[in-house]
């Protein structure tokens, strides 16, 4: 078990040792023990390696330049200038709220960036100052549209957190696909099949095997097929890439660049890197902020209470489980598994920092 | 078979005849018109009936005062006054595309409404001045939250209109369920079972029976079940739900008021009518719009031509559907089944308007 402190510092260090500046590390530490802390592993400790390939690879710019390239007085285009994720999506974050002090909401679209972790982390940094935050990304090509068999699309994440009065916050952040990857490869290493809906072979088929994105399979959106309503789940995919790519000049669908070094680069670009897209809503250019806080609270109770199914003894807010994860992990210690410790021992070595 | 115009122009009569300003019957009739185009038909002349009743049962306001009653330069808070829904809402995206003009985005949350048609319609009006269109509207509970067995959410459609230059705009306009509620109505009227995953039983055991709703029984989130994502389906539904009735002061989830006369008024109210949330984004508050539109074709062109699945031929682009069912509409004519003529030529004959 780690301390979760020792584990910020640690990544903090990684960063630092590879060129980023001490603020730029403190943010990228913070979100990656952010998806530790709520038990979304499959962006923490686990991808450090990833991020430390690519720098490896001179594949991503530790000392970026960072601007804004467009305006309005309630929007922003920013140029990431191949910046570290986090890097660029904090700071667009930031320039959302600022939009949003004045002109009442502020909604940022970002290109010439890379993977930036859980998209719930910049959503919720909204709530600090009491508005709504919305975070969107694209990711590198997994996913088929309905009716077809090419990897289009990321698992495209959506996030909203919406602050509540005397309630915990109400913080929403998922997938655009029934599952997240990190399921496939954690039945894979267990050696079991997965569940129908999640998958196909490379020909369309439906498919149980974890394995089968080696094989030419691609992902489903949410809905899984047709009948179950796979397009509206595609429609949800689509929204977010051409929020986050389209409207910043990023590179859109299967043109996203990969987020690990052992892939290639792509040999066609139709933008700049990965693209996010970030909106801030002040709750009082809705209501007073003391009527919106009190109706949240009134919405969450009421749904919180609404009559369980067997086996169930309540309906779970978004944003429960996530928070329970955190006060747990934060006492009783972060837990990583023995492939992903090895790594980081690894690393730390190269880079002359102490991980036990 | 019916001309387009002349059920345009019958609607357009019956809103003159219950009391609607001549403005007011125009758009009401558009809208209505444009659902029967679209071959969204159970939001289309069926649905006629219902508004008269409720003008009867004295239930909606056919001369409303509908004004801004809190507003920041990028937002508003409209309130309906209890109008009819169509009036509410073309109003309310009317004044988010003048909150964009200057704002760059606008952003209207519109309270003390009523069921207002096709979601599509308002994201729409957004195309012909070069932005984005966004509309989400709750509506009356049909919908249990996941582990739940209550109706807490109406279908709560997203709406996301999106202009391109030679290709036609990109259109998603989807409920948060796998299935239109109208899809269990048809099912019911041939007398046959729906897949699993639409539906279950007042106890919360799956089910195929199109009348379990008349037991008891509730809709699904889109997803289905947990495993298959049902918790995200609950989290759009939620989002919807608060984006209209939390920012604006409207009912939220079970206490969303019937669109149907025939259902009593409830006894709690949390707030006012119906909620809607409409959004208008000026394309060129991201990019040029020239440059906007020539990626929106690159993106349609890109997804268009993914690799099929066997048995079809192209991925199907959002709105393309809807597009080429109103090229065909509007050439050969609308068809009413007998049972929807016989409702209009009985309200015909109660307003004295003629209708054959």
């Amino acid at each position: 078990m780690y301390q979760y402190n020792y584990l910020l510092n640690f990544t903090k260090n990684v960063f630092i040792k590879m060129g980023c500046s001490n603020t730029d590390a403190e943010v990228i530490a913070d979100v990656f023990l952010a998806a530790e802390l709520r038990d979304h592993t499959s962006h923490g400790m686990l991808r450090i390696k990833d991020y430390y390939q690519l720098w490896k690879a001179n594949r991503i710019n530790v000392n970026p330049d960072i601007r804004i390239v467009h305006e309005s007085p309630s929007t922003a285009v920013v140029d990431g200038d191949n910046a570290i994720g986090m890097v660029a999506g904090s700071k667009s974050m930031k320039i959302a709220t600022e939009k949003a002090m004045t002109a009442g909401t502020g909604w940022v679209s970002t290109r010439n960036s890379n993977h930036f972790g859980i998209a719930g982390y910049y959503a919720m940094m909204a709530l600090k100052h009491d508005m709504i935050g919305i975070c969107l990304t694209n990711a590198n090509p997994l996913v088929a549209p309905t009716f077809s068999i090419s990897r289009m699309m990321g698992t495209n994440p959506i996030a909203v957190a919406i602050p509540a009065r005397n309630q915990p916050s109400f913080v929403a952040d998922f997938a655009t696909t029934p599952i997240a990857r990190g399921k496939l490869a954690v039945a894979e290493k267990k050696g079991e099949k997965v569940a129908y809906g999640f998958v196909q072979d490379k020909d369309g088929n439906p498919s149980d095997d974890p394995t089968i994105l080696k094989t030419g399979g691609s992902m489903l959106t949410l809905g899984g097929d047709r009948l179950h309503g796979s397009h509206k789940g595609f429609c949800l995919a689509a929204i977010v890439d051409i929020f986050s790519s389209v409207f910043s000049g990023a590179n859109f669908g299967p043109f996203v660049p990969p987020s690990v070094a052992y892939l290639p680069v792509l040999d066609k670009k139709v933008g700049e890197g990965t693209g996010h897209f970030f909106g801030a809503m002040r709750i009082d250019a809705f209501q007073t902020a003391e009527d919106f806080k009190s109706k949240m609270d009134e919405w969450i109770l009421t749904f919180r209470s609404a009559k369980p199914s067997e086996g169930h003894t309540h309906v779970i807010i978004p944003g429960d489980p996530e928070r329970e994860a955190e006060e747990r992990n934060m006492k009783e210690g972060i837990q990583l598994v023995p492939a992903i410790r090895e790594e980081l021992l690894e690393i730390a070595k190269e880079l002359q920092i102490d991980f036990k």
